[in-house]
């Protein structure tokens, strides 16, 4: 990574200042940042996919907390229960949305009794940069985990975006790939294009283009293709969530590959924060599969692509049994062989 | 089938007539005919894909030798000559074409000895009345021998287009289904949409819906979820060519599918005429690769979905070795367990 990569999310400025982020859905076509300097322009952004990526949504979030409250000063304590709730309606199921506003809030709270307003606006702007700072750090060291598993020389294949433009930087699945190519490994990345929503084609192949590694764009149904090619060395993904036995639901589609990973003997890793897991299920069994609307897949691309009131099943994700995954790659560490009994180990580590 | 489907290609009138085709161009939106009265507006329908699928090329074809001709009585010869030359300038590589064309001039030159003019172009049009029939009776006969292979309320999975779109009527795997149809088994069909082009979503889903089978599509990354879910009793797919040992080559996307079927313990049948076979071929491992433009991939529905430049690998079909086919379906009879020595067998008999 010789040049700075473009930035998903970014403050500029003083508590006074405003975000500025990448406008994804200009992307692969145009790379344009877009500022919002107003509490309804973050929500807009959030709401509108702009932003996208449950780690970046929450960095957006904090940070549009503190742009609500500019001007705020007399009336802050009211105001800041405004802007959290309503920035809390821009999308409803990010939980890291919910966490990082629940975050400043409680922040806000605990210092009113205290501190002057615009100390608290201050150290809430903060609290948000540190927000971005974890996430940063957090991603690094998932890749820096992970590098070690990507050999030299490899193809890689990966499964939608868990990459930098989901998080503050760098990403997940493609921080160890970023960390990789670092470390000088000579990498081949595969992306599928990820029906319906193409975000392997519109957002991962862009990513990676623009980072400088070697990729190579594919349909979904060109996976085992190439595996059996032997151009694929070892596929990484990302991950929704995590059962406490490494069950682990992914974009769908994320299943089918790791079948058809180990019918070729290629490893199979994903790469998720330690936020991922919800020990408190069992396993995978526990995980509602979404539905989504049919419209995805018969007008999703710019026109209609299939009969009129044609019967759909868009299932948003997959659950992957942990018997299909060679390692979980952890900011905390790897998690191999993947079992309840080493998700603990590690997670508790 | 209570009603009457739509025809993909029909001859409309005596000698002097024209050819009445589907224009595929327009589906799944609009199901409109377009009339060919020139053998300009025959090869523009199949240069166009207006007529698609090798045995509906073929008959295309045939029909234009007759209306070429017509007119021509007092040069009927030379124009013979110049019209199976020209049609046969319109796809490049769809066998059944120059094989249909073949056909029709070498029984105008057999017969140019002893024939007067309009006795030949009666003649010919008989001619591919015959070549339509014989694919009608062909498909049929497919789907005969294939029906006792889907079980009652069974799930189908296909990949593509093998349907009745492609030939004269009923097609090779969908012929299967629209016979255990026929026969009163309720069916759940899953049609993979089929990336690139689209043809399961835009075809296959079309015509199954028009004949009145239960018919959900799904994106290509789906196929695994839906086998998981225990959705799928039987997958069904066609053939571009198969080898001597039942080495199968199809559609990009098939051998994937195949993959998934035996992982969930799913027979994965493949449905073909006697003629899809080239027995000159010992493996699939003769079979080449084709590679197609890239803008199927990034810009092949209405709007570019990838980076400019992005690298794209796109093969037109992938090859399903023998192992993971439970038995492949021609109108000869079923080839089970798919061998070399049974190939040889049915397709001998």
């Amino acid at each position: 990574m010789s040049e700075r990569p473009p930035r998903t999310i970014e403050w500029i400025g003083d508590a006074n200042g405003f975000v500025r982020i990448i406008d994804q859905t200009l992307l692969p076509i145009e790379l344009r940042y877009r500022d919002c300097r107003s509490v309804e322009e973050v929500w807009e952004a959030i709401r509108s996919l702009r932003v996208r990526g449950a780690p970046a949504i929450g960095i957006a979030a904090a940070m549009g907390v503190v742009i609500g409250l500019q001007g705020h000063l007399n009336d802050f304590s009211p105001q800041l229960d405004r802007v959290c709730d309503y920035l809390a309606t821009s999308r409803p199921t990010a939980v890291n949305l919910f966490w990082a506003i629940e975050r400043m809030r409680c922040l806000a709270r605990n210092l009113s009794a205290t501190h002057a307003a615009q100390q608290i606006h201050d150290t809430l702007l903060a609290e948000a940069m540190a927000i971005e700072d974890e996430d940063r750090r957090m991603c690094w060291s998932i890749g820096e985990n992970g590098a070690a598993l990507i050999a030299e020389a490899s193809g890689v294949l990966t499964h939608c975006n868990a990459g930098a433009l989901a998080t503050a930087d760098h990403g997940t699945a493609l921080a160890v790939l970023y960390a990789a190519h670092a470390q000088g490994k000579r990498l081949k990345v595969f992306a599928d294009e990820t029906r319906p929503l193409l975000q392997g084609a519109r957002l991962t192949a862009w990513e990676l283009k623009e980072r400088g590694l070697d990729v190579t764009l594919i349909c979904d149904s060109m996976a085992a293709q190439v595996m059996k090619e032997g151009k694929i060395q070892a596929v990484i993904v990302g991950a929704d969530r995590i059962a406490a036995n490494g069950d682990t639901a992914n974009k769908i589609g994320t299943y089918g590959v790791a079948v058809l990973a180990k019918a070729h003997c290629i490893p199979f890793y994903v790469a998720a924060p330690s936020s991922t897991f919800d020990l408190s299920l069992q396993s995978g069994n526990g995980i509602p599969i979404e539905q989504r609307d049919p419209r995805e897949v018969t007008h999703g691309l710019g026109r209609q692509t299939a009969p009129d009131g044609v019967t759909v099943y868009n299932p948003a994700f997959d659950v992957t049994p942990a018997a299909l995954i060679t390692a979980i790659i952890t900011e905390r560490g790897v998690i191999r062989p993947v079992t309840e009994e080493k998700v603990r180990q590690v997670l508790g580590g």
